[in-house]
């Protein structure tokens, strides 16, 4: 469903030609001041910086708060937040009509809701309704930085590798020089979390985390700590050894959580984003009108590397999570005074 | 919390040296015909073998169907199933009390509950509670198996790599010389699947599986199709290219999955299992009762490996959600008429 | 929670004097030709007509479909709906900021939301949101009548008593007479429905319309067939006894809900509305400000008797609780071809 | 579905005449003190006393608390309790397959589940599975009266009315003078509670109650303070005019509820519960295996007014809604220390 999160639980909506795309949050504590500036720094770094490897379309992108917010702060009522779609060139996609996009979900989308799906842009699949995220994001952020008990959560993600190399501009130059698109690795570090967050069975950290990621596109992996490399260590090799009542440990394999359950140390985990489906290189797909096998390329605005873009994604989902089980274990107040 | 699923709902519960561990399983489809004997071949494959890597403990694990079947059918109702807790040796565990074991959850668990956790063998964290996935599991692949429209839905998984090692014995042997645990790659595989199962934007295939997987102890990672090494990939070689009017592809790089709704192709995904935290080597760790470092080996029942029991707990999550993702879809009946 | 439903979800936001109200619906099936002129009839019942009893704040009252509509037909992803607060006179209730009015939600906002909560016009509590209810019952209800299994559902809600009296224009005038307001008894009656919708334990029919009904502002008691009066009733004589293979019952004293499931009987049940609360005659309250028991009298637009609004809304959450199970029961498919 | 509640969530399970019935419940706090001795009284008391309304069978109804609770107290880990049916006389039943009692959900039950529903006794319909609910309000109550914030919250539930009469004894004389069943008024009171419980839009104190409340067979109305007597007020004679600053009002007409919140008064409110569907007295039904108008009377052990029972029963459901709402609000905490 479009649904995420038990008490702070977010609604996105939204298509990438339609009218706007948005999000409802229900859950947020009262109390908690909140702007549209407050949004403005994350958003722009969702545009993945003024690099090769963007996209030319610019959105305004300014959130548009239609309730939940009163007098500067929150109501503790639901809180939608709306950007509106202003610059759209739907003629770019209309004539693609007949040719489903490889790696888009251009083909599934059609047969799933048997011909009414809205194309446009990959409509309701497109990237771009990670703006939403990101404003839930920016909330949801807030009130770590607020808590009352874990306080000061911090959430900082990163580019590793893109297209293969640590170089980052390496990495986009092969993809210019190839006229193509290139893929990425993004890792996500959370300082400053409390013991204790995390509900066996099923809700464990990073079961979590890992489904909230996987609602970014393009995302084809996740691993926590020394992940798949975990796969090779020797048992004593990995474990953390515990040094103190506190539960500090002499390293920190883990990445921050144990049998599902945050142990206080730094939490890591790192995603694998595929190269961009659309690249202005030909390929070639099915054509539903003609019934052959056709070749395009892409003409149209598209990222080069999308991963560019994910590093503020990927705090925001984080951050809900962390948000919704803190609000669980009660350690994020429903009422804040701030 | 302890719950999955949406109509094809699971609540996992029970600790390792506690009475039992069970399962409640809602929203089966009434009419499926059911018997004790279903549940023990997987029951048996979950036990890992009688290879070395695999512990010497050995529960009966006959599961007791508590309700929910009449005349050999189910009927709609709930069903809980449990499984008796008859070979225990808790005194291995308590004096160990005072140690929490490093890579366990013992430290997190007694800090999240306040000191009243079960702590005997892990108590509610244990990878005992596998059974009951497993025997959940059992229903939900017999419910994929008769489905209606999607027919024939088959899950397969297999040890790929142990202790870094695609020699299975290899591996194995490496945590035997080295008196330590090793760690291995699991993958899955689907065929027959439907386009069109997941759910934008939160409930991707990816989402909902990933979220069950990670409730399987000592997974680190999960990676769809190419995953981790998409990252490295251009986009043109990436995409799957779509071939004829059913949706099939010429290659096969996303795993089934595009847009986080299948697509008809295999759905093939790996995940990573860290080794052992319970090793024969000798650890260190705190000791509450000391306040300071300790020494401690396991000298208990325990697996070399863990990943040899893991590909039939990995088909069984995998099939709950399936299924549940089904009965959303109306591919599995409400009723089954077999 | 603000959101209600599990397959057929819908999310209410917004405040009575904010920028807007709206819902925010998920699990739509996809092809159901959708238009903003579907939504005027019942929109227009909602002001309870030109009569005496009801407010003359008069919205426009357009909904605006912000997502989930193409080319005419929803997609199948969530459709949210917007009305715009146009016609907002706040200063009417800035200065009642002191004196928490007595039935209305004011006093227990203001703790609840440590402060925070919109007190203007009741806020995020007040009927106004109710006009969002009326546009997803729109939707459902256009749902039942297409519905493949059980087809031709049909809702009509009806008042049966205002101010004690059957005759609703005498009723009426004792509010007059009294410049007090008066309350009403409204029935909802469903016909065409299938056998089988409601699912044990928790999930009755009843369980679920009486969540949903008690969501609309001043409803006080809800009963199903004879309702209260059965607790006056020998067995045998509430007993609606089976006449054929269909289930036709000779007598339909239970309202067509048999251990929480239809029985394809027409549903029958009432609905008790308190007196508005805002009323012209002068009542005390305490104030916060000067310390002392106030008095006031409402001078803004209110309504004499809350409950002329009522049918349309009952239809409205009746036709998504029927909506939802009939998802879940697979009679009404996920694609909609009409 | 057969679960109840957002974080204390209960999940009910079992049949009337199969090997049990039981409850499994997660989010309990951990930390709670808890021993069989604990539950024998509210069992105790749902057997409705051994006046002549109640039936002879007689269950021992020891509770079998099978996980979630070590050393004596509870763990954090979900507790399943298991009730083991050894009374059963299916025989009884058998006989009666082929003519469906009216009242009872058999034919229903039999068309929902596609002729697989366990239909002795009324299986999973039956009134037994309220023992487990009772089971479940127990644990409620307590953490209700070991609540932090809200302190000493106390649920009364009395019957005020039998077969139409206010005298009791006199009311259950008119069902055995009669041979056949009567029905009955239950009320619930609730002191102590905090202002603040229940949350907008759909989760109103109302909304949640009566959900639970309609769970319970028989019921056939809810009303809450003045209920369907509020239909026939003014509005001023209805409001309760807050009398200081604490929020105590001079009336309580809402019952301790405004907006779908509590106000800190008593909470009161009133079911009606329908005469037994099973009487000893002739009825009618039609026969699936004659394809006839049948007459039969019950013979079995039947109550002759399942009134009697409902009390502590509606205390139960009462109890878990509250603390689900009181463990949302941060009012009961995750561990108890007691």
């Amino acid at each position: 469903m479009n649904a995420f999160g038990r008490i702070f639980r977010v609604n996105i909506f939204g298509e990438s030609h339609g009218e706007s795309v948005g999000i409802n949050i229900d859950g947020i504590p009262a109390g908690l001041a909140l702007s549209v500036d407050d949004f403005l720094t994350d958003i722009e770094r969702r545009k993945g910086g003024t690099q090769k490897g963007t996209t030319p379309r610019q959105e305004t992108d300014l959130p548009i708060l239609k309730s939940g917010v009163f007098n500067g702060k929150t109501t503790g009522a639901p809180l939608t937040i709306l950007f509106e779609n202003n610059n759209i060139r739907s003629g770019d996609y209309a004539k693609q009509r007949d040719v489903p996009r490889p790696g888009h979900a251009d083909f599934v989308a059609n047969k799933k809701y048997g011909n009414n799906e809205d194309y446009r842009g990959g409509g309701h699949f497109s990237g771009r309704l990670t703006v939403a995220l990101v404003a839930a994001g920016v909330i949801a952020k807030r009130l770590l930085l607020t808590s009352s008990k874990g306080g000061g959560i911090k959430i900082h993600s990163t580019i590793l590798e893109i297209g293969g190399e640590t170089d980052l501009e390496k990495g986009l130059q092969k993809a210019v020089d190839n006229k193509d698109s290139v893929g990425g690795i993004v890792e996500c570090k959370v300082n400053g979390l409390p013991i204790g967050l995390g509900e066996p069975f099923f809700d464990s950290v990073e079961s979590l985390i890992s489904h909230a990621v996987f609602a970014i596109p393009a995302v084809r992996g996740i691993e926590f700590g020394t992940g798949f490399q975990s796969a090779k260590m020797f048992g004593v090799e990995h474990n953390d050894a515990i040094k103190d009542a506190s539960g500090a440990t002499f390293t920190n394999h883990a990445g921050g959580v144990v049998g599902g359950i945050t142990n206080s140390n730094e939490m890591v985990f790192r995603i694998a984003i595929k190269p961009t489906s659309s690249t202005p290189k030909e390929q070639h797909t099915y054509n539903w009108e003609t019934n052959t096998i056709d070749t395009f390329s892409v003409k149209g605005r598209h990222d080069l590397c999308i991963a560019l873009r994910v590093p503020v994604v990927l705090e925001a989902v984080t951050a809900m999570v962390l948000v919704d089980l803190m609000l669980l274990e009660q350690m994020i107040p429903r009422v804040i005074n701030n």
